[in-house]
């Protein structure tokens, strides 16, 4: 499968990017071709131009690269930190760029824009792996977890991704080394499992 | 009263800009002082540096002086599409690298980040105008309205900031003259009655 790691966090050394180095070893290790990138380190640009808004608007080449990568995902995997309920602005930026209409989603003829947008990702599924300093009860009871909605609901069911999968790793400023190996480890399990395919691990003489 | 008026959408002629106009006059012919950004206009940079994440970071000058305008402010009203259930990327920037701990709130002695942060915020006020081209009960029902809880429970209840009000007019799309103008009157309305001083309009002989 070919499958899609965005990462969203500026420091080299974060638990962020642990996450994604053991994701995207363990994914190629299981066969499957990888499309990464650290937004950061690539230095992306987050600005959406007025000029990109339409869906024939003017889309640089850098942008249409993603695009076209977006596109031929058969998997997407998120990772970032939660800034405010919300990612990094400079992931915000990728999905306000590259999730664009006519790659990710379209609207029916005759709807400008106000009516239900039709899915247009080939991807089946989609995993995002959050850090955070705050517990989920409280995430939960007091923030409402809006990354959930954002995610799961305005995002990938929008664009067509039926199966979402998302991790939250907490409370990482008080975490022990031995509590965030245990974490990367089931940050591995969770992909190889997502992504293996079924009937391909049984090699059984009756199958 | 100081209030500042942030605004986040690359089209100078969009209603967003008509907004923020309209409530700019009317603030300052009631007498108020504003502190109004057009964060694509100016260029803003929404990319928050490693270097700017602890207290203590370091932080350039441009940046500071949103950080004073936000400590300075007795009021605030945020003016912004709805992208993804988000703020524009640039908005988001915005978010963080001006709400810093120190400025917008802090964490108790000897609390590193995991717990529940103190309000530093003066302003008891704020405004969150939004578009959209969903309807409410869909935005609601569908996508859970994520924009509330980052706007009220995230953002301003976490600084400090106990009176909240926000506004999403929609579908801007398929909205006539009409209707945006009187949306329009409704924004002035809004803020005039939110940032008016309780005693002020009443000069009555009994008080």
């Amino acid at each position: 499968m070919k499958i899609l790691v965005i990462l969203g966090h500026p420091d080299q050394l974060s638990f962020n990017h642990a996450i994604a180095s053991v994701i995207c070893e363990s994914l190629r290790a299981d066969g499957h071709s990888i499309m990464f990138h650290d937004l950061y380190a690539e230095g992306f640009d987050p600005v959406l131009t007025k000029e990109e808004i339409p869906e024939d608007g003017f889309i640089p080449d850098s942008i249409a690269r993603h695009c076209r990568e977006l596109q031929a995902a058969d998997g997407i995997v998120i990772i970032h930190p939660n800034w405010w309920g919300q990612p990094p602005a400079l992931l915000k930026g990728w999905i306000d760029r590259v999730i664009r209409p006519g790659i990710a989603y379209r609207f029916d003829e005759g709807d400008s824009g106000e009516g239900i947008p039709v899915g247009l990702l080939k991807a089946r599924t989609a995993v995002v792996f959050n850090t955070s300093n705050t517990p989920d009860e409280r995430e939960v009871a007091v923030f409402g977890d809006p990354l959930e909605m954002i995610w799961r609901r305005c995002i990938f069911d929008l664009c067509g991704v039926g199966t979402f999968c998302r991790r939250t790793f907490n409370v990482i400023i008080t975490s022990t080394l031995a509590q965030r190996r245990h974490w990367l480890n089931e940050a591995h399990d969770i992909v190889v499992d997502l992504f293996s395919e079924p009937g391909l691990e049984n090699t059984g003489p009756l199958d």
